[in-house]
């Protein structure tokens, strides 16, 4: 092929662009439809499904891709079933585009309101999980948006496969096919176009390690909704109940390691230390989480528990791995909260409501929790019913990413013919 | 003295982020406090900030300022004024800080919500007005923001003096002097610096000429809220009422000819052209516009219409000349706006209900209106009691930026000692 990929990215984008213009007015009915019979397509294309990702699996083996890698590669009939699941929720979803809010009389005579309406276009870049490609082109779709997704190179054939389905599922409910585009290059550049285009693209999303996320970020001429860090904390207050404070911080810490939402640092407070501290050391020994202390909770917990560095207040384990630190009172958590933090995540246990109250309003976090766990930061559990990801940005989205976060609002203005004066 | 521009600005920055802390939990009361005081002290300060402005005046006057430039930089009495009047309005407006909305259980037990919250730190960069310091200062200052401002060096003076009256509201409220920071220095250097600090700023709004805006938007390592282009239309559907699209076309481009908000583009329908184009035209020439049409207008209209050109589409005159284009039906109308257009205001003049809805859906841009003059975009107008701006862009505020385009939500969740299983 003569077409370079810059040639290549920028036809596909000036596609989206125009396709983006019918999705904007797209019936609800029909994107549910759409939704819906890509849903059934899947179904019916589970061998080809397979056959497809057992060739990107077989050359991942070949290429020596790590075996975490090829699991998140795998497309098993369970995550298919995912799949197909996901897809039938969004369609179950209220549709957010055309809601139209605050409308009210101005003195001069005219109305004005805000009406919710879609980004435009969406470029998802991401590695190596087919999933996201169904998880992210069913939600733009119903949000109004048309997206241009960029899936690993690993996954190529299986994303191809699955595209395969979403193009049923749009030609069924009467959609241009160019709302969901997956770039069949696997050349790198298709990434560098895809995030310089701003006349064709209106945000990324990027889906993957922090490091990529960043490279995106720092490369981009087009908006990024990202998520970086995810160092969350628990706080322990003096006033908190003994059993939620126990309960809290071990689910918080254990239920999943790898999560962003899963705690990296608790800060206890001076005054119930001692009685809290112990019985949860021995729980988080008992299930093989190493921890590491300032002094005070050393000499507290004992000598396995290592001196937590500066760079331990800092860090996302996403592994088996606690920092503890006692603390003298609120105003310490919070300052150590605002000072180390991702800004993702961050709960106080506490029967205190002042304390609960200064915690929420000051601890600057995405989401900020009164005794509950922060595993709880998810799309599905917040009731988003699906997220695109997590965003640890301030502007636009911050926290789970739903439908909302996929679009924008305009105004809209009514009169009579009204004039300025 | 010996400390570099970066450094300076590093300081400036971490000074900003710390008072963040202090004004994100500032109450309403003693924000509108600092406001009014801040307004008292503009009175008492009449004379002094005469003086500086004075001296900003005869250093413009000398570095051969033009005129315009000169008149924007004037302090008149009815400027002070204004401002003065400004900060009294802005305290009276609602404190949107705090505000949580869609509080809800959902199955898990927990409740979940969104509770408004500042952005953190802005930084303002604008020219040569020194009235864009107290408007700018006192939005950020009633959201619970800090606020890094960096005026014209040609308003230096005008704009110390005004920093001054800030800084004892700033007092009289119990409130840190960095909540709000004038930039001292008149090096270039510190805009660069102000743009490259996202650990200390968390978003940019540069107030200015189209150069500047992209000049700070192409470099910045921060987001940045912007206001590029204003070629707005106003299109006058078949089925116009011809009283209110004459009323409406006349006062869109004729009101105030300099106005972002200004029409530059009628678009007619064919069908009602006849009827429509000639009293408009009268009406336009009496007021001395200059009259760019394409074929089909100048055969209408006659021969002192210039043909216009494809440039004419994409241009923001800002001046007495308007570009007419007669259009076949409401799509090429649409398609005509989404194409030539920059997104910004744009009006359908119709007493057909279908229309309107089509236009309001299908219209693309920040403000869509019906029947009313596009001259109404802005944030007075809409209700927003102030604006600091109005955005062009499509994530986070989209037009009229008042108070809540420079807050953020975040979740705020509840439980009873919840952990997810």
């Amino acid at each position: 092929m003569t077409e370079s990929v810059l040639d290549y990215m920028t036809r596909l984008g000036r596609a989206a662009r125009a396709a983006s213009r019918v999705a904007a007015r797209a019936s609800t009915a029909q994107k549910n439809r759409a939704l819906l019979a890509a849903a059934d397509a899947l179904d019916a294309a589970r061998a080809e499904l397979s056959v497809a990702n057992e060739q990107d699996l077989a050359n991942g083996r070949a290429n020596g891709l790590e075996p975490a890698m090829l699991d998140r590669l795998a497309l098993t009939p369970e995550r298919i079933d995912d799949m197909i699941e996901g897809l039938r929720q969004v369609a179950t979803l209220p549709d957010p585009i055309g809601e139209i809010r605050d409308m009210r009389y101005l003195p001069s005579g005219i109305q004005v309101g805000k009406m919710r309406v879609p980004l435009g276009v969406i470029g998802i870049i991401y590695e190596s999980r087919p999933n996201v490609t169904i998880d992210a082109a069913s939600l733009c779709l119903k949000s109004g948006n048309a997206t241009i997704l960029r899936g690993g190179s690993e996954a190529i054939h299986s994303n191809q496969a699955i595209a395969c389905c979403i193009q049923k599922g749009l030609a069924d409910a009467g959609l241009p096919a160019e709302l969901v585009q997956v770039v069949e290059t696997t050349d790198r550049a298709a990434v560098g176009a895809l995030i310089s285009m701003p006349e064709y693209v209106d945000v990324i999303v990027p889906r993957g390690g922090k490091g990529l996320i960043e490279r995106i970020s720092r490369e981009a001429k087009v908006p990024v909704i990202k998520h970086l860090d995810g160092i969350c904390h628990v706080y322990i207050d003096v006033a908190a109940d003994l059993d939620k404070a126990i309960r809290v911080a071990d689910n918080a810490k254990t239920q999943r390691y790898a999560p962003c939402n899963t705690m990296e640092t608790l800060l206890v407070h001076r005054g119930i230390a001692e009685r809290v501290l112990p019985p949860l050391a021995a729980i988080y020994r008992d299930k093989g989480v190493e921890l590491r202390g300032d002094a005070d909770t050393r000499a507290l917990l004992g000598g396995d528990v290592l001196a937590a560095t500066e760079e331990d207040w800092r860090t996302e384990y996403n592994a088996p791995i606690l920092s503890i630190r006692i603390v003298d009172d609120l105003d310490q958590a919070i300052q150590h909260i605002n000072t180390y933090g991702s800004q993702h995540t961050d709960a106080i246990i506490t029967e205190n409501f002042s304390d609960a109250r200064r915690f929420l309003t000051e601890v600057d976090s995405a989401s900020v929790m009164v005794n509950a766990s922060t595993r709880f930061a998810d799309g599905f559990e917040y009731g988003l019913g699906a997220e695109i990801g997590i965003s640890t940005d301030k502007l636009h989205a911050r926290g789970p990413v739903g439908l909302e976060g996929l679009t924008s609002e305009k105004y809209v203005v009514f009169g009579d013919g009204h004039v300025r004066t």
